[in-house]
Order: C-alpha cells, then sequence, then structure tokens
C-alpha cells in the first residue's frame, strides 16, 4: 500500500508553508520531485531548498528527483493535457514500484494548493483508478492568489460580493464574468485583461508572488495596463519563466 | 507607530498554521482576541487554545480578550455591516491606546484567510482612513473552503475550469453563476442549493472542517440536499453554532 501525500507548500517563501506539510515531509519515506527543464529550474531549486529546510536531519526521507514528460504544445489544449496527464501517472508508478516495491509513503511538493489549476489530484486518480493501491491525500497550502491579496493588503472579494476565479483564456473568449464584483486571473500567458472593456476596472498584479523577485503593480487599468505588459515581459526574459496573476474590480474593495 | 499584523490562523487545526503565522503570533506585543458571545465561545476557545500551543514559553506577548459589538439584525444587511464595522474599529483603537500607548505590534487571529469574507481589513481601514499611525500586515491562512478541498479529495476547478466563489444569499438571488463549471458557497444560513435546479449537479459539503467534530457529505444533489440539510439544524443545535461551506459541480472533477 502507497500512500501519496499532495503537499500545498504555497508559493516558495518556506513562511508560508504549514505545521501539517513540514510534517508530512518528514514522515514520507520518498519525495519526488519533478524537473521540469532548464527555464523553470528556479523552481526546482526552490524546491530542494525547502527540503533542505524543512527536513529534520534525523528523518530518512530520500529525495529522488525525475523529468517531467513534456506535454504537446501542438496539439487540442484539452487533448493534449489528457494525455500529458496519462504519461505523468505512468513516470509516478514506475517510480513507486522501484523505490517503494513493499509500500510506503510518498510525498509531492505542489505549487500552492492541490485544489487550484494543478493536475496532481487528476494524475493520481489515474493511479487508482488503475486498480493499485494507493491512498491519496491532501495537505492544503496557501495559494499564489492569498499571497497577492496579502501582499496588497485587500481582500478576494467586495463586501457580500462574488469572487470569479478563472484562466487568462477565459477571460478572453468570456469578457467579465457575470454577476461577479471581482475577478481573479490565474494562468494567464499574457495581457487577458486587454480583451475586456477597461474603464472603471481597477487591477492589482503581482508576479513571483512569495519569493525574493516578487513584483506588484497596481492602479486604474487602463492607466497600468501597459505597464504590467511590458513589466511582464521584461521579467520573463530576465529569468527565463514567469508566473503571475491579477484580481480586478469594479467597485472599491475596502 | 501600530503595527496590525491580520494573521490568517486556518481553521482551528494548529496543523493548517502556517510557519509566518506562528512567528507573526510570537512577534506580536499584544493579540486581540474577540469574545463573540457564548454560543460561538468554542471558537474563543479554539483561538486560546492555538495560542497556548503556538506561543513560546519566551515571548512576551499579551493576550488581550475583549467583547465584540453585536450587529444590528434589525437593520437593512450592509447599512448595519457598515455600521458594525466602525463599532469594531472604535474598540480596536481604544483596546491599543489602553495597551499600546507608545506603539507596538498588535496581532489579530482571524479564522481563514483574511483575504476572503472576513471584515478585518475593512475595520483597519477605519483606523488607517482616521489618521492614525497603524500599518496593516496581512498573513495568508488556509481556507474553509482549501480544507473542503482537500477532505474530500478534489479540485475547486474543473479541467481549465472558472470557479465562481459566492455566498448562500446570492446562490439563492441568482442562480448558478454564468460560465462556472464549480461553485463554492459560504455564509449560507442553510439550503440555498435548494434555490436551484438540482439535476446533475454534485454537491461536496462540510462543516467544522478542520477541527475534531468535522463533517462531510457529498453526493448528487438531489439524492443528499435533504440529508445535509437535517444534519446542518441537528449540528447547530447539538453545537450551539455552526460554519459550514460547499462545493457544487456540472460535470466530474476528476
Amino acid at each position: 500500500m502507497i500512500t501519496l501525500s499532495l503537499i500545498g507548500i504555497g508559493t516558495g517563501n518556506v513562511d508560508h508553508v504549514t505545521l501539517a506539510a513540514v510534517r508530512a515531509l518528514n514522515e514520507a519515506d520518498v519525495i519526488l520531485l519533478p524537473r521540469k527543464g532548464e527555464a523553470k529550474s528556479d523552481l526546482l531549486d526552490l524546491r530542494r531548498v525547502l527540503c533542505e529546510e524543512l527536513l529534520d536531519k534525523a528523518a530518512s526521507t530520500r529525495i529522488v528527483e525525475f523529468d517531467l514528460p513534456t506535454r504537446d504544445g501542438e496539439r487540442p489544449y484539452l487533448n493534449a493535457v489528457d494525455e500529458w496527464h496519462d504519461a505523468i501517472a505512468s513516470v509516478w508508478a514506475e517510480l513507486m514500484d522501484k523505490h517503494l516495491p513493499n509500500g510506503g509513503r510518498v510525498g509531492m511538493l505542489v505549487w500552492g494548493d492541490p485544489s487550484l489549476y494543478d493536475s496532481s489530484l487528476r494524475i493520481a486518480k489515474r493511479l487508482t483508478d488503475s486498480g493499485r493501491a494507493v491512498e491519496v491525500n491532501v495537505i492544503p497550502g496557501i495559494t499564489s492568489l492569498q499571497v497577492l491579496t496579502a501582499e496588497h493588503r485587500i481582500p478576494l472579494n467586495a463586501l457580500a460580493g462574488a469572487v470569479h476565479i478563472t484562466t487568462g483564456r477565459r477571460l478572453r473568449e468570456r469578457g467579465w464574468p457575470e454577476d461577479a464584483a471581482t475577478v481573479a486571473v490565474m494562468l494567464d500567458s499574457g495581457g487577458a485583461f486587454t480583451a475586456i472593456k477597461q474603464e472603471g476596472v481597477y487591477i492589482w498584479w503581482g508576479a513571483y508572488l512569495g519569493m525574493e523577485k516578487q513584483c506588484l503593480i497596481e492602479g486604474r487599468l487602463h492607466e497600468v495596463s501597459a505597464q504590467i505588459i511590458e513589466r511582464r515581459t521584461m521579467l520573463r526574459e530576465a529569468y527565463g519563466w514567469i508566473m503571475d496573476c491579477y484580481l480586478m474590480a469594479r467597485e472599491p474593495l475596502l
């Protein structure tokens, strides 16, 4: 029997890790750390740093790095994602067979929280669906949206208002969602907010949230829109990768 | 100068507290603990337990309990809330003047995360708007929604889908929001899901999330709707208070 703990580790700032996450890391027999290619090696480094800082010297936890399969960028998005998840599940299964042939505890470090725009639960389900004796455990973690609002000192919701969390892709396709005083956007490959009517909209943007290179911009959307796009391009070139998100509101939040 | 730290403490389970929250508690000169009346004394007890477990013996942090003003339930919701926040801000100001006349660090323990359906940021803004030298700090915490999804082992979003977070009141008034594959409902005084078309909807419900008395129900909405309402009534009678939330989806989440 394998116990697979999906451990939300927040945004790379060791301070955002919960006590439950620290315990789960230390109780794991094996921690699987995915290598995602050169450009995002910062993220692997951060995972290594977290393990170093949070693992007791006495813990017998082994750290196993592995190459993450790559997604086929040519295929339609949902098909490509589906096959990609199959491929990752196969790799996880191989690693479990190799490193824990008699069962045990596997920990996976998940950026943010395993519940929000993360594939780990879907990949884990492939293992249980295929009949493997795998029990899945989820340890919630602080998401980048929570760090965004904390750093800007704003709430996610307007008073008694609804919050819509969406992707850059959907914002472009659908515009401002109905009955949402605030809209949080994740996974935007850049500037999806240019597709909506900017008048009267306020934006709070953040990149590399929780990390040392964190960058924040806020203001009226029509005034800061170009600045955000420019800064984003510059940062991505400088670091080779970027992760950002933002919140928009049509009425004052405080 | 007062530094006011709004410290997200998760849902009452000490394991969900972050390392940053532990540090902020220990760095505070004074922690303000609101008393909310007999019915919710469980919550004050939990705050006391968190302080006991997380404060170093060496820390010089003083804990100050105070009576929270009550909200006028007779007045229109938004007006009543506005006046209530004014009253709470006055109490905070008095407590700061009394306990830290020369400035210092004040910590407030906030259930869940200060960004989500919480008043602390709005109350703190009244202090800064009135010209007080108060600097506000936000420490994100795990929300009940995150514990809900972790305990049910589900994501918050369908694959590439949008998430709508709303209140029981809004769900009743507006029904299922457009372009949301999943809808998370908080602050429901009971059974707002009866106001929507139940066919084809799946629900994951949880009460007292993260606590020992945690209760989970999931299933097709038309099959478990009555069971949830009944259980909720029973639990609220047994404990004198209830906090619950739920996620609903119209398509499989995994």
